[in-house]
């Protein structure tokens, strides 16, 4: 019966945004109210099934025609149970009968609700006639509210928010709500430091000077300016789009076009990866679609669902390039050639690769034709194959604001009945204007990512020679496994308390219970001095804690890539030749450990680095 | 059967959604695949039933059982109709009938979709054994574009987009592509000019010296600091709340609540006005909570349908201050009287109304008790009354971002649980500074609001007074009924051409087919002399088109508000004496006409104006 429910739930609308819990507490409890004076106790769960229009009309025919416990006639082989019970168990153990809801009492009333007693904000208000014990009166909003959070605190899942206040003349440092409490940032996915880069500054203080602070309304509504006109041109390019339509965040990108393309396509199925970041899942869920998940980065699961799709039915298959928890990334070219092979079309958020990877930042799928892009042919590579790039102006790029790139009409389409895009105001001009400054100064200038990949190898090398478990990934990302919620939130603490360094724990929902986490982000700011302080504060806050060493993990067979045999080495995506250290590197590795190399590039780098944001300043 | 499909509507996940233009597609369209190589041809409606995981399992053991035709037995006396042929007709006539569907040729089998062929991306492949005309290959998405597009185009909805560059130098102007282009803005939302005020600007241009572009990362990770715990304790007072929460825009706080709180509140049903804004109407829809449409501002048939409702039962009212489209105004008060004699909460969108009304600018609820608010006394106020206000930093803000505000566990609740809150960027530290330097001197100064309302006034008196047919309402949106999509295009595009006035066209599905206007929103900034020129221009439009003017209205009986007797004077929510106008009015009216009176006070306002901000810069 689970399979059959599982199965279900991804065709139901009903089902499929309802949650197994709920649902059984739907069967389990009996509903607040009554159907009639006259009727028995009935479950929530019978409450819904009356209401759903196809059911509820074939119970309320079958019960005026032959009475009560019509349904378990109607359906033959369904054995009727839980009659003149109060509580209907949606899981027996009958697993090849059909699913049913109980029927008892029904009754042909076509209202949606019985009619409420005349004065309903009494206390317990008895409805009359029922002989049942006194009802609730109206309903505790602000008991439910503090139930919900109190769920939260006993989970440790309760978030506490962090004061940090990013300095943008002492990048990467911080302060805290006092100005003199500093701190050095490690977590933010201001990755290249773009927040405050000169050129980016001086555009945004020109464009507030011209233009004033806010768009003034919608696009369609004195919104729609020079601006937009120029960031989308933008955009389009640097993915060698025909089109590009700006959001007010990438979290708005996904949820609106998901949803507006899921919706309209007729038979639309999403696939979707396993680790598919929220707006995603919820642009899914909105778009009313069917929806297939495939395991993580697993095209061999991903075309099984594909071929059981008829190929006449359009197929949307969405997943990122990188997975910002874990820094995987996806096989994009793969799925390319899935899509292509079963007539889906491809939507990939690239929005923690774009300004990060790529001869002009544009991401992962440039990163792939690396050469070809470099040389400025575009066609027949990989992104030139994807149908639907998204990215952020909010992480890379500093700003704020997210985007889809793809083929002229379908922005088109997209812009003209997305209500998510529709019906909001406009970034800002000045918004607007700083983000295409920073993608064209990073499309035009590849030190800021070079330096920031080799510090994250310097970081990552750094931690796998103390026995930190680094969990392993060819990206950006630096993720070190706690495997506790209340750990994790406790070494974040520690190490903002003790050592002025700023790490945020990553629990649930963000990442699965028992994966929590501490998620480490390099920037190119990062240099020897504040790199050798996390080290050496990690290390201190692991042994203190008493948290597991990659070799712990190991121990126990390994887990999610820690200490997993064959999983420790995934080799970087930006090689060392893309870095231009492969002669020095290999020069120096005969004589000098791996570390001491890095560091004597990374000098090297880092003041190169300096003087071309100076230049600007 | 009309009548029972629109009831089930408000019931059913999948009907809810789902419009009756596409329920009637879905039924008479053969479904592009067939459920096995022997069946025939099914509607695609029958496909979606077979999914349902209540009908679909039922319908799957009946006919294992015995065979086909099964549901109509099944269901006793229900007719099956339209067995053997190709299409369901969803409406019959016969009324008294329970809805059925098609269950020819149904089997048992479980999977979602029958196999696919090998290689699907070939043209023009038939399934094996299936004898019909040969298949389309795999889906046209291109081609769905385009007609997407086409219907747009063909309709007269599709919309295209002005390039506005407005100057916040020279506000209410705006240069077009060219910057020699120069045109005067009467449609920004920007109400009070705040875009280009000096203190707003002044505060960004520090905070982005400061602090940087961006935030860096969502509320959790990084994106929380100063500017953020500063800018919602400064809504939080505004609105004499215990707490508020920064969206990325109210579009979202909107959705983001609303469907958080419709999905986690069990059983709630959720009252909504029928004009609310589109982000409401998603919010509802993502919730799955159950909708009740209620008359725009019927407080009668508010009532009737919370009285249907079972007193425990969670309820939210869900409703705006003002409307944005016609310029009416909710009755709060009187909502607020139902939302506690029925145990219901309320939501109140005041996104056109802060800054705009009341002494502080929280808006029309503070409007309200507006000597009481004046008195910093809110205890028992109709503001204090309303559980959730939810409003625009980018409107009379003229900033960009959205918020709720209400009591601390409420705020808390939403800040835990909503995905769109969640997992989305900060906004950037400077749009928080400036958005809350925005509030504070709105709060402290009445000039802009009262000149605004002032200009209205002024507004809608001359347009009135050249039988230009303006929608009455008491507050500052001045609509001009148009009445046809088409028309009111070329009437905005001759305003721009031909007069250098950009007025934007509303068309559908901002506004209901057949009620196409131009939406006129003065400001602070709109003085005579652009006033005069509005006048003359509109006039002259309408002429040359051939516009029905408010006594061609009239003849016809007058049509939403326009040219109907007793609608014609709305009484304005901000009164002489609030505007501070009624001794000088009183003086002057026994002498001059009334808009020259209004002239002289305007004046003297503008002077008082341009010092208060000119002081500043």
């Amino acid at each position: 019966m689970e399979a059959i429910l599982r199965q279900s739930r991804s065709m139901c609308p009903f089902l499929a945004k309802t949650s197994p819990a709920t649902l059984r507490s739907l069967s389990t409890t009996a509903a607040g109210h009554d159907v009639s004076p006259s009727a028995g106790s009935m479950s929530n769960l019978q409450v819904l099934a009356r209401r759903c229009p196809i059911m509820g009309k074939a119970l309320a025919v079958q019960s005026a025609r032959i009475g009560n416990n019509a349904l378990a006639g109607a359906f033959g082989g369904v054995r009727a149970y839980h009659t003149r019970v109060n509580r209907a168990k949606l899981h027996t153990s009958a697993p090849k009968e059909a699913q049913a809801v109980e029927i008892e009492n029904l009754r042909t009333k076509q209202v949606p609700f019985p009619p409420a007693p005349k004065q309903p904000t009494t206390a317990q208000t008895n409805h009359v006639g029922v002989p049942h014990a006194p009802k609730a009166a109206t309903f505790d909003y602000e008991g439910f509210y503090h139930n919900e959070l109190d769920k939260k605190h006993k989970d440790k899942s309760y978030r506490y928010f962090n004061n940090i206040n990013r300095l943008a003349k002492e990048f990467p440092r911080a302060h805290m709500a006092s100005k003199e409490d500093k701190v050095t940032v490690w977590c933010s996915n201001d990755y290249l430091g773009m927040g405050r880069n000169p050129h980016v500054l001086k555009t945004m203080h020109e464009t507030l000077d011209n233009y004033g602070a806010g768009a003034g309304g919608t696009r369609n509504i004195s919104g729609h300016n020079q601006h937009a006109v120029a960031l989308e041109g933008t955009i389009a390019k640097l993915h060698a789009k025909e089109a590009a339509l700006v959001f007010s965040s990438c979290y708005v990108a996904n949820d609106a076009t998901l949803a507006t393309l899921g919706s309209k396509l007729p038979n639309c199925v999403i696939l979707s990866d396993s680790l598919n970041h929220a707006s995603m899942i919820q642009g899914i869920r909105h778009s009313g679609a069917k929806k297939m998940v495939f395991k993580h980065n697993d095209v061999a699961d991903l075309e099984a669902k594909l071929a059981s799709i008829p190929p006449e039915y359009p197929k949307i298959i969405a997943f990122e390039s990188v997975y910002s928890m874990c820094g995987s990334i996806g096989p994009i070219e793969e799925i390319c050639d899935l899509a292509e092979k079963y007539g889906a079309i491809t939507f990939l958020d690239e929005v923690h690769a774009v300004g990060m990877y790529g001869p002009h930042g544009a991401g992962v799928a440039e990163h792939l034709d690396y050469e070809a892009h470099l040389a400025g042919k575009s066609r027949g590579t990989v992104m030139d194959r994807v149908d639907i790039i998204t990215g952020t102006l909010g992480k890379a790029y500093g700003c704020v604001g997210g985007y889809i790139a793809g083929s002229a009409k379908l922005v088109d389409t997209i812009r003209s009945l997305a209500p998510g895009f529709i019906f909001t105001t406009s970034l800002p001009p000045a918004t607007m204007a700083g983000a295409k400054t920073a993608i064209e100064y990073q499309a035009n200038y590849r030190g800021d990512r070079r330096l920031q990949q080799l510090h994250t190898r310097a970081v990552k090398e750094a931690l796998n020679a103390r026995d930190i478990p680094v969990i392993p990934n060819p990206s950006h990302i630096v993720p070190l496994l706690v495997g506790n919620a209340e750990v994790a939130k406790q070494a974040s603490d520690m190490l903002l308390e003790d050592w002025g360094i700023y790490v945020q724990a990553i629990n649930y929902p963000t990442v699965p219970v028992g994966q929590e986490r501490l998620r480490i982000t390099p920037t190119p700011g990062h240099i020897r001095e504040y790199r050798d302080h996390l080290v050496e504060a990690v290390d201190s806050v692991w042994q203190h804690l008493g948290i597991k060493h990659t070799s712990d993990w190991a121990a126990e067979g390994g887990f999610i890539g820690v200490g997993e045999p064959g999983k420790e080495d995934g080799a970087p995506l930006w090689t060392d030749e893309q870095l231009e250290v492969d002669t020095v590197l290999k020069e120096m590795k005969s004589g000098g450990s791996a570390v001491n190399v890095l560091e004597a590039i990374l000098e090297k780098e880092h003041q190169a680095t300096a003087q071309a944001v100076s230049a600007a300043a």
